[in-house]
């Protein structure tokens, strides 16, 4: 039997939260995803005015994220011509996403969820889900 | 060119809050997911034990209660064998759900969201739904 | 609550015979879909001789415009290979089209639908596109 | 934070042994699917003559019994017409499965994963689950 961490939805909204008072420093209402270690979603939350492709979007790239246990934008420079995980973004049914935006959630050690955020730019989108892993890892202390 | 009233997000979390707070009364873990009036998700939150088959119900549940402007039991009653819309759970890729605990959020008329609620019994995901169509509408003095 | 503006019906039958008028000058038979802000088909219209595939990659490319708010061909060039949106185009199960002909519709700022055209080369396409818009907007004295 | 049991793959190999024992009893090749908490597949096998349709089904049986921590015949029950979930089988891309077979792993009250089994009738399908339950549970000393 294994043992495995996982967000709570106490925790997911913490995420939620560093990365939406982000967004709204730097003026773009996104949406925001939450999933658990297995890219199952725990919270979800579109700003006003976020775009509605991102809805989508920002889901997989925190199932991508949480699953692959790898950033999306790692997997960006993975998955250009010629590299080793060219055409990995069609996976998983399309939802492999290799766009900027999406960060495992580690807490010592151990890939416990994921963030997803879109409806920037991708560095805007990472950016944004950075401030929520940093608001998150400072509220526990760690 | 026509004026279109929707949710926003403050109201997502109102209608949230309504429902979790029936959840917690009864003592089931759900998942509730809310949707603007195109059926696109605006906020999603899945308590700690919701059932993981309900991220997706609920989001459906929300998507058919706006979509169709019906609520999902009334789907239940009008596609059992021999009625008019036997069969059309299977339309929109599945996505239409005819399982009571969908509900449109209708204000001064308009039907401007929807709210999907899974994890427990059909009639407790419904009786939740309507709880946070309640306090919504109390919250916005309708 | 949000207030947002989307297009009539109407609306979106000036939109296509703008397209459409383009496309006979041309002498290329279209597929023209016209979708609300959200994403969600208004019209469609496949001119006699329009390709079966573009019955759909039409309706994605103006799912895309209306959804991202942003051109098709803004997506091509950003989702190049080494650009920051290099593979999005298997995102929202492969609907998010990178493919020029997809437009958002906007009036006053606000975008009010999304218009996709596909059957010619994507220049094509996206040249009868622009000729819709033109035409609507002509046609509401904006 | 929560802390989540999971099923190891040595644990899910002694699921597949006990089911496979048992179909090979009744004379009946399976295909048959272990899946953790989350509805992920962990391991599977198709016995030689197991069914092609049944490698999709035998998945989708194990990722509902763990997802919805419910046994598939159990959702027959109440998913016949005019009971609250009727039309469910339509839910998660289709992947709701409510046909017998498919039966939730618990340990000390947890559920742990899911095992789904596929290619006889359903009464096969469900005895071979349960007998992969069986074993697992004495292998473990529950």
């Amino acid at each position: 039997m294994l043992t495995i961490k996982r967000l709570s939805i106490d925790d997911a909204k913490i995420l939620i939260e560093g990365a939406r008072n982000r967004a709204t420093e730097i003026g773009i209402p996104m949406c925001i995803a939450i999933t658990d270690e297995s890219g199952v979603l725990i919270a979800f939350e579109r700003m006003d005015g976020g775009k509605v492709t991102s809805t989508t979007i920002a889901q997989d790239k925190a199932f991508t994220a949480a699953g692959a246990r790898k950033a999306t934008h790692e997997y960006a420079a993975a998955a250009q011509p010629g590299m080793v995980a060219f055409g990995i973004d069609s996976e998983c049914g399309g939802r492999l996403s290799i766009v900027a935006g999406g960060l495992p959630v580690s807490v010592d050690g151990d890939v416990v969820g994921g963030i997803g955020v879109s409806s920037g730019t991708p560095p805007q989108d990472q950016d944004c889900a950075q401030a929520g892993i940093d608001h998150f890892l400072k509220a526990i202390g760690k």
